[in-house]
């Protein structure tokens, strides 16, 4: 099954090649003009145009093709026409893969301070000098395009959980509204980046934890002829169950040919239920973010690599790994690292949990195409927070 | 010329492979027991166990076969027995090639607070939680032995500068008689390592600025029986006429049949200075430490990458650098990434400023072994220096 875009699958669309029979898992192929990517994907996150502590070169060696940055903060720092002059943001960065930014409605809407949100867009002011700024829809479309990532995500309000019903649906509307003027914008630009390659934009769907919402953003947006599809506003509070819950409506209820992306998810356990519900896109900053703390991942659960227990345990995080880290550093010297607040823990933490979810996502595509998607599901959450330290 | 070590050669020995026709330069390989080393060599320091912000793999990559490491420090934290429990330094911190270990005299005479010199040793507070500690020659040489470097000093007196004469001259005794201490003790562990592999011992030699104490200093040390022979005390505050002049009487009065260590210089134009000079051997922060800060080293001088004209400049630090720094990422971004204060600005400047050091060391021992060492050092230093910025 093929779903391709509106930009005639120059270079934009994506190939669904295995189903699961039991659950709406589903493995495919994302063709992206700096990228071809498999899914379901992990995308680490690099709001400022770096992944934390890891360079492009490593991002590749650990099995990456795509990452996360963030329109909102690129455009305060360094400015669009910095990057838009390096020729966009993967040549910025000396990033030969794919990069997906989003819009930053999220961050925009996180800021504390003045903020004035009309239907034109919103009034704030910058988290890093405090000037004011005024953004549109059409305003973060043509910041995306000078960026030139592969993929642009739509501007979109984004309500603090939890919040009223009311206020859920007037943001939700609002972010209908904004969707339509993003896509009026984007095909003013051709759909094409400032560097002159083709460029995915996404929609996202909103409804905070009202199923009904969700269900309408969801019917809503599908009718218009965006790339893919986004599932925003989640993991900001909510229960399990209620996520579960959201993005298997959501999920449900977008066109099946398009891709699927739950913004800011998750754990691996999250990132499996919505595999399960037909997600085909993640991005989090849990491995990059909780690596920096000390925090690593193992089939059998997290650890913190700055308890007392391994100051003298020689083993690698995970015996089995194949990651930089693993092969060539013990727990006892990775705490010691920590314990000396030397920068080379938080790195190299950092590449073991990146490697962490690649093999993960490896694995969750494996068993997809390979029809054992319910078994794997079921070993990796029987196995997964038995460690003695389990999930923190 | 070979100056073979009391360890019979084992695994210990110096050969001088080539001379300088018209300086002191030599060029020379050192052959330790997790490495062969050519000199003139310049050890990055790592302190607690690791080169700030560089992995083992990288630091190889770089072309590093040796590095430094503290004794002091790695005795208080993790301790001596995490580290020979891993099976020794190189081990605990997974790298493949040698360590020096500086004894730490530098580090404990530069420590605030309680501070109780004798004969016997030395009493202090631990700069980490105020415990108190006493270091004896006797005491040192154990840690040394047990944390396992290839190469170990011995445990001198430092005074700050400047001091009055008659201090130096007091400090400087109180080095020889511990000196010999520290031979004997190394000679009671069998001039091995915990994990049984022969560790070279190199004296230091002290004397601050007063030219006769230097030279007498040198002559002392020079009966007894090192295995190399450090220069200790200077790039303390002296100026470059008088570190140069201090550096020439101790190194022509050492033997030159053994290696000879200029401790933590220094810029590139010290480092030429004293290999003129007959040195071999040379550890300092400055690649590392002002990496960190931004500041990067190239042919014509140091820039700093902080500064507002490289926001828009697409060229690497230097455009004929074969390091992974200047392979992918521009000025720009690296400017970017200090102005983030995102931790891979560090990370990659550091990696640019030890793959400059290698490449200036490679360039002097060419240099040497064919017999141009004078031309080399007029034009280095002809050309440094000439940029805009020049040297900070």
């Amino acid at each position: 099954m093929t779903g391709t875009s509106r930009n005639g699958g120059i270079s934009t669309h994506f190939t669904i090649e295995n189903r699961c029979p039991k659950t709406n898992a589903r493995a495919g192929r994302l063709h992206l003009p700096h990228a071809t990517v498999d899914t379901p994907v992990f995308m680490p996150v690099g709001t400022q145009g770096t992944v934390k502590g890891v360079s492009a070169g490593t991002l590749r060696s650990l099995g990456y093709r795509i990452h996360l940055a963030n329109a909102y903060h690129l455009s305060l720092r360094p400015g669009v026409e910095v990057v838009e002059g390096a020729g966009g943001l993967q040549r910025f960065e000396g990033w030969d893969g794919a990069i997906l930014t989003d819009s930053g409605g999220f961050q925009i809407f996180s800021l504390q301070g003045l903020r004035r949100i009309s239907d034109d867009g919103v009034e704030f002011q910058s988290h890093l000098d405090g000037s004011r700024q005024f953004y549109t829809p059409e305003a973060v479309i043509e910041i995306e395009h000078r960026l030139g990532a592969d993929i642009i995500m739509a501007f979109d309000e984004c309500v603090p959980f939890p919040s009223p019903r009311a206020t859920v649906q007037e943001a939700l509307e609002r972010t209908h509204r904004w969707a339509l003027r993003c896509l009026e914008a984007h095909q003013r630009w051709g759909m094409k980046a400032a560097g002159g390659w083709y460029q995915a934009l996404y929609g996202i769907t909103q409804g905070g934890t009202e199923g009904d919402l969700r269900s309408s953003s969801a019917r809503y947006l599908r009718e218009l002829p965006f790339d893919g599809y986004a599932i925003g506003g989640l993991a900001v509070g909510e229960s399990d169950e209620q996520r579960n819950e959201m993005v298997e409506v959501s999920a449900a209820t977008l066109p099946n040919d398009k891709p699927k992306y739950l913004m800011g998810v998750g754990t691996p356990l999250d990132i499996l239920e919505a595999v399960r519900r037909g997600v085909d896109l993640f991005d989090c900053v849990l491995p990059t973010r909780n690596g920096r703390n000390g925090q690593v991942f193992t089939r059998t659960g997290t650890i913190n690599l700055r308890n007392a227990r391994y100051a003298s345990d020689y083993r690698p995080i995970e015996e089995d790994c194949d990651c930089q880290t693993c092969r060539s550093q013990s727990r006892s010297y990775l705490r010691h690292l920590f314990q000396s607040n030397e920068m080379l823990g938080p790195v190299m933490a950092t590449i073991h949990n990146l490697r962490f979810y690649q093999r993960l996502m490896a694995g969750i595509r494996s068993a997809i195409g390979e029809g054992r998607f319910p078994p794997f599901y079921e070993d990796f959450i029987a196995q997964y927070g038995t460690s003695l330290e389990g999930e923190q």
